[in-house]
């Protein structure tokens, strides 16, 4: 299926209105979208979708995006929200960018959603290289879609393949894992269930596409949520493009599971094998 | 060696005044530290470790540091700054913080030197576990500091032994690795040389210990920078407190490098194998 990019869930969901401008920023006002609900407020990719994209529309944003970071400080009401974008700094080639998401609420009461920055930059021709090639998994055309139970909104805007890893098959506990560096590796292929062009925003989107990694480690649901994320984009805007509406490959690993939040390192490749981002996320747990 | 906590140059350096305080936020000033310098400007550790020790000096602190992302925005120029920190939330059990670090030169020009954010909160007891467990490498009394030219100031304030990678022996150009999953594996221990426990804004300032990956994957040397760190502090104050003044092993690796940028994922881990902090960042190169 396809959507134009006027009705695309996703779309929709980063609609800005402008409600003051100037050089150094701009507010902007925008509503959450019932196409993207989480188990408690919105899916966190789409709240960093549109954090970065935001920033993309100043008109004194500079190149393309290199850096993400957005906190989860607290939950999105499902209704209106206020986007406050602030230019910290241009160099020559590069600038930096200060976010914040919030709400008000019917007392007029108004609460901080989100913070963060973006940095964004040129990119120079330079030598390249990578010291994390994709991993070799099957095709996602040879993998049926999961059976996992579909039973937040904004999972049905993915089409997703599993390569390895995901929830446990039996929820039964695992206190220990026989390889530590195996047990909460997460690979799986994820495209726009309505084909969509991929783009910064739909990059940053799908950096949060993990379920929770100590689910699959403990083999046991318990509540968790992100806290903070980071995105560093590795592809420019004709890489993007080049990948069009096309399956990308993530995958996930914990680090460290202490006190109450754990660590994720992920990466995010085309299929034939461009790095287009790396994350990490801080993410609470509950035990 | 050992110095107080007045004197020693990592507390010199973090210095703070308080120029105006209210309950959510205050401004403190500060001024660089020549013992830290780096190439151009401080080292971008200490500038990290300040911005965490600021958030922590509010009254208003909830808990203990987890998550800090530092953007290197511009240069600071030898002399005095200003640290502008915020309280964007507070919830039940986490807060969220904002921070800016700027200067102001000669003609009341104000620039930004960093922009980041900062959140904190209260760890409970939980199923813990790694999936990244500390690597075997050699004890730091077996293995000698390492041979390479101090030639930055903040080098000499870390005692550190090279227990893999690090800095070409030669400095022969390498266009392609042999194992690119080994090219820019760092590993290193490192210790205050002038001994001081072990505290959130140390763990900081250590995690942009590492040189450059693109000098080692590449084996040459080009002009590289930090644009974006981020820390999950995983260790609490009493897990830092039984580090003490002994060594930790810091190991850090490149993932991809693009057009400019290259990234880095590290972890830091104290002698016994618990976590401290996972970081990575995003680092500017030219080649």
């Amino acid at each position: 299926m396809t959507a134009d990019r006027v009705t695309h869930a996703f779309d929709q969901a980063l609609q800005l209105r402008t409600l003051q401008q100037d050089l150094q920023g701009c507010r902007f006002g925008g509503h959450t979208h019932a196409a993207w609900d989480n188990m408690v407020g919105p899916y966190g990719g789409i709240l960093a979708a549109i954090a970065v994209h935001g920033v993309q529309q100043h008109p004194a944003f500079l190149g393309q995006p290199l850096a993400l970071t957005v906190n989860y400080a607290g939950p999105a009401a499902a209704g209106a929200w206020e986007l406050q974008i602030r230019l910290a700094r241009t160099n020559r080639s590069t600038q930096h960018w200060t976010f914040e998401l919030g709400q008000t609420d019917a007392d007029g009461a108004y609460s901080v959603v989100l913070t963060g920055t973006v940095m964004s930059g040129l990119r120079r021709p330079t030598w390249d290289g990578t010291d994390m090639p994709i991993p070799d998994v099957p095709q996602p055309e040879t993998l049926a879609p999961p059976q996992d139970p579909v039973f937040m909104g904004w999972r049905a805007r993915y089409d997703l393949r599993r390569a390895g890893g995901g929830l446990p098959a039996q929820w039964t506990p695992a206190e220990n894992a026989a390889s530590a560096e195996l047990a909460s590796l997460d690979q799986m292929w994820l495209r726009d269930a309505d084909a969509r062009p991929l783009d910064f925003a739909a990059v940053a989107a799908a950096c949060d596409i993990f379920y929770p990694r100590v689910w699959q480690r403990r083999r046991t649901p318990t509540p968790a949520g992100t806290v903070s994320m980071t995105v560093y984009f590795h592809a420019d805007a004709p890489a993007l493009t080049a990948v069009g509406a096309d399956f990308v490959l993530a995958q996930a690993r914990a680090q460290e599971y202490r006190g109450g939040f754990f660590d994720q390192t992920a990466q995010l490749w085309a299929r034939d094998g461009t790095m287009l981002a790396t994350t990490h996320q801080l993410v609470y747990y509950k035990s």
